[in-house]
């Protein structure tokens, strides 16, 4: 529920905001400009815009809510209403969904809403934004406060793990490196034993996905092909032990 | 970041936004509209939005950043990322912003990020809108995005993880690991767009511990190094064009 709003593309951004969380029913009391039907922003909610009901007071907007709520930027009014933050308010609210219908108000751009308006309330919400910038914009406010209303409460999403690599790949794409490297010359230039060990360890810090390692062995078998030719072709006695 | 927005409120309104949950730092990769600066909408973000780094690539962008998160609307991409829901996306990104830069990467609001782009992103982000109505405005989405990840949490944070190799040393990798393709003609029997995106992508799979990213270094240098000098002394043109 909108009211006083003076930027009809706020109108058009609380529509969209509700289309795409699955909310209908958008109420405004008194806006700014009448002509707020028209306002652009509000990609795929063009629908829920033509409906939206048109209401001269507060209190008829809400007449037919069982449980009202205001939004306030404001941490300290002087009003005697609870005051929660959103995570908590938003939790409150769903669980009242089923059995009633639920108004939220949010008030001007300038100025919130006005003690009047809040005294149909039966609690505010707030957005835990910082101290030095409690401002927000209003169609942002409203996408915020529908998304907590439907976000999943326990957050059960795991990191779907991506399966690994069998240690027998590892080693084989281990031993095409090392083999590589030697070709290079790379090990040469250390104290081998410890080199290999240290590169044995790294690959395995890598947890390689499964899925990966053809596209790893295959890499390295044609850089090792490359380097191998290349090196026969020049005649040279290689420079590796053939693993 | 913001990648190729269009429309300059967008960049206000996530300045905006970035203002009120006390994020700093935003990026722009080439906006539709260089004037963005001056976007209105930006209440209490001017200085945020007067400090915004220009860049022309997302590569570039990202160089310095541990964590790069991507957003998408669609559930099904063609594309091999793990796709998160918001809650449980912005409890990882959580865990690490004590330990790194974080990237949030969102594309334009027409066609999102594309693949490319995609390809230099760990992980993917997806809000929970419904199904009829996935499109949202993309001031909103920052909005809501960035809420979720100062919202309040029960999950205490858990043990440290190795930190991670910065996205631009992972980049001078992959480009290394493209030249010794290239040179090895690996790259040649594939088609060529594709397979370096399957590269980058398996490459920021590895999650890379930062104190391995010399060692890869060194090791592919090396082997480049010893490609070429092989090549040279054959007198074959290289197959390979300077990156």
């Amino acid at each position: 529920m909108l009211v006083s709003t003076r930027n009809p593309l706020n109108i058009g951004a609380a529509a969209r905001a509700m289309s795409n969380f699955g909310f209908s029913g958008l109420r405004v009391v008194n806006p700014y400009e009448p002509a707020f039907r028209e306002a652009r922003s509000a990609v795929g909610a063009s629908a829920l815009l033509e409906a939206a009901e048109h209401y001269t007071s507060v209190a008829d907007a809400v007449a037919d809510c069982a449980l009202v709520v205001g939004t306030t930027a404001v941490r300290h009014r002087e009003l005697q209403h609870p005051l929660h933050r959103l995570e908590f308010g938003a939790r409150l609210i769903r669980k009242r969904l089923g059995s009633g219908r639920v108004a939220l108000l949010f008030g001007s751009e300038k100025v919130g809403l006005p003690n009047e308006d809040l005294s149909h309330c039966h609690w505010l919400m707030r957005i835990p934004t910082r101290e030095q910038n409690i401002s927000m914009n209003l169609g942002q406010a409203v996408a915020i406060c529908l998304y907590e209303v439907i976000r999943q409460t326990k957050v059960t999403g795991r990191a779907e793990k991506l399966p690994r690599a069998a240690a027998g790949e590892v080693e084989r794409i281990t031993e095409m490196l090392l083999d590589a490297l030697r070709t290079s010359g790379y090990l040469s230039r250390r104290r081998v034993a410890d080199a290999e060990q240290r590169i044995r360890r790294m690959l395995r810090r890598l947890n390689l996905p499964a899925r990966d390692a053809e596209l790893w062995m295959g890499m390295l078998r044609q850089i090792l092909w490359k380097l191998r030719r290349d090196e026969a072709a020049r005649g040279q006695p290689p420079q590796t032990r053939k693993v």
